[in-house]
């Protein structure tokens, strides 16, 4: 099992229609092959700067190249992650 | 739902008895009241500085409270985590 995710922050006002469209949007990689346990959720300490995180889990390292690679994701970090997103952090685990 | 997760860095090197120690104390927190889902997990992230992780989750914000303010875990924040951990950061998540 690894699990893949990312912190992250928007450039987008909170409650904003383009908020709104952005997590629309990353809902939908939950379709992609290999992609399981889909979570968008919404980051609540104040001691980091983040509001949102994704989080899912991949069987094996392949199950997550095979997402990474996929062209809906290529696309949505082009055209949606890339120009929206104002900071993040990736973090990945597998187990102990 | 509340989950309380913190990624980190140990003071210790990779692999040494220091380093297996405070793993087997952190894992100690699972029996604290409330504490559900509990995991200590490797981060394999190279896009990050972090080792580490815990993860746990809470039913609500007063079960969460609970365990802050639990003996054994102020109790393990003073003894092992300032004085062994070297870097981290929080992340709480809750439902979009």
């Amino acid at each position: 099992m690894i699990r893949h995710t990312a912190v992250f922050r928007l450039k987008h006002a909170a409650g904003s229609a383009e908020e709104a469209s952005f997590l629309t949007a990353i809902k939908k990689l939950v379709a992609i092959p290999g992609v399981e346990k889909f979570e968008v959720l919404r980051q609540v300490s104040p001691k980091n700067e983040f509001k949102f995180g994704v989080s899912m889990e991949f069987k094996d390292q392949a199950a997550y190249t095979g997402y990474n690679d996929h062209p809906d994701h290529v696309a949505f970090v082009q055209t949606r992650w890339i120009p929206e997103v104002a900071a993040f952090t990736e973090i990945d685990y597998v187990a102990l």
